[in-house]
């Protein structure tokens, strides 16, 4: 018998707990026979009445001090006291296994030297993705692949009201309010809606790509808040989506990394991510694209993540597995330099054509129905530093969208 | 240094030693600093004037008898010779990894046998969906989660065909001589077109999640040339696709398994997967649908496989790992007992709804566009025994496709 704690009885404990008490059976087979419980679940409420008042705990240090504790969920979420307690629990020779992006992001490298002092393991697959298993097979399946480009639809919120306004034509702030009353997006949905969430979670792959620290606040990052149903409208006319793409890629040998809405091609493997779903495309220099898809977030979908953590470190008790990056930092590419298409709206007509090739070079008028008084350019591949000269020359530019 | 060997030097095998050759730092790291090297190369062929000439060896006897090679790459295709050497690698104690989805299907037991008697391990991550990582994901990742389904488009040459269809409008024939021009479909293209290959693929699929023996010729197996432009009508009245889906399921302890071309819904995961592209959605009772996408075929992406699975031999020599199942025989459950929506064509117009929904049941007319002369109707979810006999007792039937 292994004895784990959870840590934290919200969304995503409370599905961890689930996890182990109706998949008990699978999850003795894949320990080879050995049965894995919950011997304690720390949380500040008491839940009257329910199965599991049982093991709820309320000090952090019934879970500490109990050798029998093996390993140790933490889905408290926010950087303190988790921190405090996984630092404890590591400290003590206990494994964790955590659904905390903000953690990992912020305090990962930390954690990782402590878990490989103590002979524990420090693992994080929930961080990324939900339910979507993406950290295992980036650091174990592509083994033999030069990992050159990391591109995923890493936020659920921003998704689900990008494809709300793509399929019903509605505005930023009704699909915004619809996601609300729906339980998609937070009250203050500032996190999900300007992009910090997705920015932490590419830091993550980026760092384990790279096997240095990418610092999260590194990382551009442009929120879905001025997107427009007009856009959506150039986008429609062009048979193309737009997304709120977080990537991060390898290119002469700079990595650059950028949170940002992009036009997304019907080709590319991200254009049929819809709603809530989550996907992360893999761009290897032997495989070509792969791309893993599913619910990430949920609290069974996310627990099911944190589970094949737990899993793991019991079938390898006393043994650090090898799941982290350096604690040396690696620098990211300024934005100036990145190159990309453009999709660029200006005021008038289509006798701006010969103004917007002067400034941007050859590319392509576009026009969309039912958008009158205004038009758009597509450029050809440029820097955002060249595209940023180019646009201050030209007058009445009403807004920009990267072209994937 | 480990050294390996490669048994076959075409497509995949070629393409084995080219990832050796190109990713030899990023093995190098992931096998903690030991080098990998390609000592023999296995062909009947001579290669004048290439870099292969200097390890080639026509002399099987060359690679068993060398104890300096401890992994063997099997990419020769075919049951035999190809179990005869593997045999004889893993009793030599070599680790072996294959392509070869014949030799899997047929002999997967035996040989996962001899491999856990002799200390080695036989892995076949690229026998199903190419360079997709999916066989070490579904063992590894998701072990908190009861499979409850996996259903796939594993066969690249179908899917290509069956995309020209729907995109462009051309009839079977047409579609596959293009696939032939194009180098995606063999002159013979019996095994991929009547869903041969997919079957294979499954059987190893359901054989993993079930940790028993699936013969694939116990799966009921209908292929694509049956398809006319004719359904792609009605699909796209339907605002649905066609797509050859190898599908295993578990319902009420009973296992199902099926290829068959399907209607698929645009909210399906397997729906935007076009071209000679390969996805595998799993569905688990925790974490819901997840799939992986990817090439599933191809010389480089199919060796990215190949080699990861190398990479994690190299890194447990001595070791029998576990990816296998038992040679206890897994029944398949009836087909006639499985569970569907049907679209049925017939021949006539609208006034044969009253037949039709007394043969089947309260189901819905379809009528598309261009389409005359027979009209299709959508049945309720029954079984296949259910429909084969109501289809009987209706006149003038035309043919039927299954709603995945």
């Amino acid at each position: 018998m292994i004895q784990m704690a959870i840590m934290g009885f919200g969304t995503i404990g409370s599905g961890v707990y689930d996890v182990v008490n109706t998949n008990r059976d699978v999850i003795r087979k894949n320990l080879g026979g050995e049965e894995l419980d919950v011997k304690y679940v720390l949380d500040l409420r008491e839940f009257p009445g329910k199965p599991v008042e049982k093991v709820l705990v309320h000090d952090v240090n019934t879970i500490m001090e109990d050798p029998e504790v093996k390993i140790v969920v933490e889905t408290m979420g926010g950087v303190e006291p988790a921190f405090t307690f996984v630092s404890r629990a590591l400290k003590a020779g206990k494994s964790v296994a955590t659904s905390n992006k903000e953690l990992v992001a912020k305090k990962g490298v930390e954690l990782m030297e402590l878990a490989k002092e103590n002979h524990a393991s420090f693992l994080f697959g929930a961080s990324v993705g939900g339910g979507i298993p993406i950290i295992r097979p980036l650091v174990r399946c592509l083994t033999a692949d030069r990992i050159e480009e990391v591109a995923g639809i890493l936020n659920g919120t921003t998704n689900y009201i990008l494809t709300k306004m793509d399929q019903e034509g509605t505005s930023f702030e009704a699909a915004l309010k619809e996601a609300q009353d729906n339980g998609f997006a937070e009250k203050n949905p500032e996190a999900d809606v300007e992009g910090y969430d997705a920015g932490r979670k590419i830091a993550i792959l980026s760092s384990l790509v790279l096997g240095k620290s990418v610092n999260f606040e590194d990382i551009y990052t442009e929120g879905i808040s001025a997107i427009t149903a007009t856009d959506f409208k150039y986008a429609r006319a062009l048979g193309w989506s737009i997304k709120l793409v977080a990537s991060g890629k390898i290119v002469d040998g700079k990595v650059y990394a950028m949170v940002a809405p992009h036009l997304v091609k019907p080709e590319h493997p991200l254009y049929a991510v819809n709603d809530v779903f989550n996907a992360v495309m893999v761009h290897g220099n032997m495989v070509d694209d792969v791309m893993f898809y599913g619910r990430g977030a949920g609290s069974h979908a996310t627990a099911s993540a944190v589970m094949a953590d737990v899993v793991e470190e019991a079938a390898n008790l006393g043994k650090t597995l090898p799941v982290s990056w350096s604690a040396e930092h690696q620098e990211v590419a300024p934005v100036a330099s990145s190159e990309k298409q453009f999709l660029v709206r200006v005021k008038g007509g289509a006798e701006r054509e010969t103004v917007l090739a002067q400034a941007f070079g050859e590319g392509q008028l576009v026009q969309a129905e039912g958008v009158t008084g205004e038009i758009a350019y597509l450029t050809p591949v440029m820097t955002e530093e060249a595209f940023g000269k180019a646009a201050e020359t030209v007058e009445d530019v009403i807004g920009r969208i990267r072209v994937k």
